[in-house]
């Protein structure tokens, strides 16, 4: 018995059903015909905070006893799940903790602290993160919620998938953006179980492909430090937890290359008029630079859209004739 | 009796929806909190080929006889009704041209010959864009669809109100960007139509605000050439058809500042992860900048995201701290 079910899946979502965004389902004629494919585009850049990690953050935190509220909840995150934990303190009336490393980008800081977070600011180089956050959770009585590897966080994160396939019918085929896992693990149980024929595949950077070296090898490989835009896939590894759901669910993974990922954020930019952030377009990088070869009806979890100024700048500013 | 009537937008409603996206109405927590009010956005950035000018040209060609159908169509603009214009010929299979100055994008031209479009380019300061349109048409036989001064043109661009409508319920109040005034004298009919309370306001760069000046003295007023950001309100006036509909069924006028409505673009990008253009964001940037004090429940027509790299660029180096 797995340690997260479909049965989750569907419970997480009549949890989260009154406070998440029902992203919208975007499709495209340029797209289809580019591509040679129905297209649906799950716009979780359109969620709450800019991302799906609302989804899971909510869906855990919600779970909580009385007491483990009262006491607060701590997570160790410099990116979307540290405003998804924010956040849904902030709606829940709980007390959230996040700690992120001194070097992390002002706009992050300053948005988990929009949001109501105490930010408790580390050096990386002499500490480990986790280990501050349990060391701290143990002096307080936080409730320690984790980016990834965690069974309601799975659960929430999956309610994504199952929109789209309760809003557009079955799949051939889902695309999923993956750095923890908790996304692709979730999403492939809501897939396994609402469209049974589904197949499901995890999209990495080419230079963060540490799970698609797990999931073909069948043996946990971690990649410190990938070098890729894509910021929100350069976790180590997947998740204790992650990774034997994505072995048991998952059909198969692709990755794309940095130029590719920055061609889609031009194609959302230039004809999708959306958002898009790097690691949340993976998806749709592959359909377009042909690393994936598309079924007739093909979802894509487009996962976020919390890209910085400069960032979409150059990005925008490498646009060349055939974009 | 009007030239156009609620009659001659429902009609047009029928006649484009199997080729028109109904666009999604988002809604935003932060800036329902910011403004005060329910504020729902139609999204006509996210209609085919990136603006509501689809539903206008589409409408007009496909009513067109067979006859005038295999003559073909012709119209003058260098904006986003040339791309609808092209789009609509292509599913259509008729030929279209556009007479264009030669000093328009590079951009536009691509994307309206990308459609199928012939270009003919002329020389502004040598020649009149109607007259030359006018005098082909003459030679040719083509039909003229002009920007917005055109009862079918009308009725089409009063759809993407009345899907709000539909889509929401009714509104006590609807704010609309105004260049020659198709868009807005349709959205009045369709919102005195089915949703007959509802206050309708049209909104203006100041820099180019010969509608409310026609407006409020009841006479029609041009500015040649005004110097704003909002590139599709550098229409000179409001028309002989659009100006009529819009004395009769418009409640009000109010104008925007080119720093507002860059920072409604800067607004629409980092919190809404939509791309909206300068032109399509002016009743957000009116409702953003307390221009306008809401009603309880607001509809916004956001009726384009056609905006090219250095001006969004451009517009994100400015962000402030405020943003």
């Amino acid at each position: 018995m797995s340690l997260v079910t479909f049965a989750d899946v569907q419970s997480a979502a009549a949890q989260i059903a009154s406070v998440a965004h029902r992203t919208p389902v975007i499709t495209s004629h340029t797209l289809d015909e580019r591509v040679g494919a129905n297209v649906f585009l799950k716009c979780e850049n359109l969620q709450r905070m800019g991302a799906f990690k609302f989804r899971g953050a909510y869906n855990a935190m919600s779970r909580l006893s009385e007491a483990e509220k009262s006491r607060g909840v701590i997570t160790f995150s410099s990116g979307n799940h540290a405003q998804a934990i924010a956040l849904s303190g902030k709606l829940l009336g709980v007390k959230t903790v996040v700690v992120m490393p001194d070097n992390a980008p002002l706009t992050k800081l300053a948005a988990t602290r929009g949001y109501g977070a105490e930010v408790i600011q580390f050096n990386p180089a002499e500490t480990d993160r986790k280990a501050l956050a349990e060391s701290l959770a143990s002096e307080h009585g936080y409730s320690i919620i984790p980016p990834f590897d965690h069974p309601h966080v799975i659960a929430g994160q999956g309610t994504s998938a199952l929109e789209l396939i309760q809003d557009v019918g079955e799949l051939d085929m889902l695309l999923t953006p993956v750095g923890g896992g908790g996304l692709l693990s979730g999403c492939a149980l809501a897939a396994k179980g609402a469209s049974p024929n589904c197949k499901v595949i995890g999209v990495e950077p080419t230079l963060a492909d540490d799970a698609t070296q797990s999931f073909r090898t069948k043996t946990l490989t971690a990649i410190p430090y990938p070098n890729t835009i894509a910021d929100g896939t350069r976790t180590v590894s997947l998740g204790d937890i992650t990774f034997p759901l994505i072995l048991e669910n998952v059909d198969d993974f692709v990755t794309v290359s940095e130029q590719a990922i920055k061609e889609a954020v031009r194609f959302a930019f230039f004809r999708l008029k959306l958002v898009m952030e790097p690691s949340g377009i993976l998806g749709l990088a592959a359909l377009l630079s042909g690393g994936v070869k598309p079924a007739a009806k093909v979802g894509v979890i487009i996962s976020g859209g919390n890209i910085d100024a400069p960032t979409m700048s150059l990005i925008l500013s490498e646009a060349d004739a055939s974009d």
